[in-house]
């Protein structure tokens, strides 16, 4: 299945450690309507966010070996995990150009920022990363105005429905109350599932504080990086066509989809772990 | 590594989709101290409960090979979500006893039961294999005594230690308020996570109720069963040793590790996952 011309009219890859990266497919649908594009969820080994480095670098390879040998043009890695612990890795490895989630939404919260603090939300592994405070250092932010915070129940929350429920208010409250002392007045929602959130968390942040949605950042930066290369496919008539590869088809599939997508996924393509394992070779 | 002989001397091999396994280990290593056991906990694809049929399957299948290879006498399923899937499959592709975790809990509601209700508790998997719901109607319980839950939330609420917090009582009260309702007189805790939640459960649902640990149970099982095959060390002065192979080390693994084991684990061997894919071949 290997397609060996990458021009404009090859697809763009996503991946994501599930079905989180699908509001970044979303985005970047929506910004970039007649591009082609191919999304894998590693849903038989989700989440990414709770595992060590080594792991989450192992999968990350695999995942964005299967999208290359489906012919994509750019890989846009969804999960901030991955981006974390991977991007470097597969810049070295991968023969196309690949987008990381962290330094788009970065760069959004830098210009956003009106001289408070700015908090950073996501995994224990993208936390603790340190990635994201590094970008922020870089851009020029002192120590004492970058907060982080793991929020390790918000992914299990999101995919449970709850959105709105007392115990996602208890959640919010739980781990945001150091960041509202500390009045941020941007707040990076660093990993796919967040957005879901983004009533409950400014509700509770306040109107003040704005909220980086990395899923908008990402899709801005993919439209750039593509027109740079001479990438683009930018064809008003056309309606781009979105296909779905699962590692596995987990329960609530259909409502899970839709949540994240915003409408039914109709077809999906399920790719076994043996399939997976040959991408390790050629990249590892 | 292969080891050939399968003789009393041999190691248990207790195999779980992450850490909560441990809570199995503990629970054997305390009814039969001269066995010498051998633990492997997945936790590169934690968890199972939310994953399809096929995929815990082919994991369950690995887990099981990988033991086996390392020379086990009995292969003890911990993960209900592993026993109730792929539990026959094991059986019929592998050359060692298996034990699941499944039957010995209801088995012990079976004969616990005052003439109540009997409830059930677990992961999306679990409850939706139906096999609980099998069990006990084939020991003769009426369709209206078997009620069944799935609680998705209590496994991130366990790992991340909110034993006794506001937010696990909220989820304990959301998911087990039909049960109480129904006035089971006997819970099955389903899952290897949930005996971290006894305080949290018993006193929502009264000390008139009572929580069936699948750990002691499977654990008395398999020494029947080892009896049985004369397979069973049992040498008073004797203290087994215990090794544990992970396919991942996560975030927060001494904490998770001493939450179920009881004592902080010392060493551990970790498998990489294109290891683990090699024993895939052999048993599926």
């Amino acid at each position: 299945m290997n397609r060996d011309v990458n021009d404009s009219t090859s697809p763009i890859g996503v991946f994501d450690s599930g079905m989180g990266g699908l509001t970044v497919l979303r985005a970047l649908h929506e910004r970039l309507p007649a591009e082609d594009i191919i999304y894998f969820g590693d849903t038989a080994r989700v989440p990414y966010g709770t595992k060590g480095e080594k792991t989450v670098r192992t999968f990350a390879s695999q995942d964005a070996g299967l999208l290359v040998d489906l012919g994509v043009k750019m890989v846009v890695v969804a999960c901030n995990t991955a981006s974390a612990f991977a991007l470097e890795h597969l810049r070295e490895t991968m023969s196309v150009p690949i987008l990381g989630v962290i330094n788009p939404g970065v760069r959004t919260a830098l210009a956003g920022t009106r001289g408070g603090a700015v908090g950073v939300i996501g995994t224990s592994g993208t936390i603790r990363s340190g990635r994201y405070q590094e970008g922020l250092a870089a851009g020029g932010l002192e120590a004492d105005r970058i907060l982080v915070q793991e929020c390790p129940l918000f992914v299990p929350l999101v995919e449970e429905g709850l959105m709105g429920h007392a115990m996602t208010k208890m959640a919010v409250e739980e781990y945001l109350q150091p960041l509202r002392d500390a009045q941020v007045d941007t707040l990076i929602l660093g990993c796919t599932h967040y957005p879901a959130l983004k009533d409950d968390i400014g509700r509770f942040m306040g109107p003040d504080v704005t909220l980086v949605d990395s899923a908008d950042a990402l899709a801005s930066a993919a439209q750039d990086r593509l027109a740079e290369l001479s990438l683009l496919r930018d064809d008003d008539r056309r309606e781009g066509k979105l296909e779905f590869y699962l590692s596995d088809i987990p329960w609530k599939f259909q409502e899970i989809g839709a949540r994240f997508l915003g409408k039914p996924i109709e077809e999906v393509i399920t790719v076994g772990l043996d399939e997976m394992e040959a991408f390790v070779d050629n990249n590892d």
